[in-house]
């Protein structure tokens, strides 16, 4: 999967915790006053962990602007749709 | 750790998915208008998922209003406290 199709996007995967919050840190230093990070299934958990980590760590004039959850459906070799939850958390300058 | 300290939080841990599915849908059939989701750390996924799945197959007039994360000290054994993600979501009929 491309993990980052938009330039201020970063998809949060099975990488270390620290790996994204370099990714989101990187872009928010590179003129970004938004950046969003994507994470879906267990990976939800990490999002929210690199979240807190560039707020509290890294960048304490950040905020999170928006969090947002949803159901996706992923294409399984079954046949059947897989459903998959997302979250979106919107970190701002 | 007790898990309905207040009447209308479903704190989710590691029981199955569909227990707490299960406790949220009876609370906002028990005359609550609210419920409130809670998690920590690798729970944080499943609480997104009982989210969605109470939303979207359960109670299709549920909406989420709001979602929070944070950070939680735990206390260790070792003397440093222990960090962790949180997150609280919001269901309103």
């Amino acid at each position: 999967m491309a993990e980052n199709l938009q330039e201020n996007v970063v998809f949060v995967g099975k990488k270390s915790t620290m790996a994204y919050v370099l990714a989101v840190v990187t872009q928010l230093n590179q003129n970004n006053k938004e950046v969003v990070i994507k994470a879906r299934g267990k990976a939800i958990s990490r999002a929210v962990d690199v979240a807190e980590i560039v707020k509290n760590k890294f960048m304490k004039d950040i905020k999170v602007s928006n969090i947002s959850i949803s159901t996706e459906e992923i294409p399984s070799q079954e046949g059947n749709p897989l459903k998959i939850s997302a979250i979106e958390i919107v970190l701002k300058k």
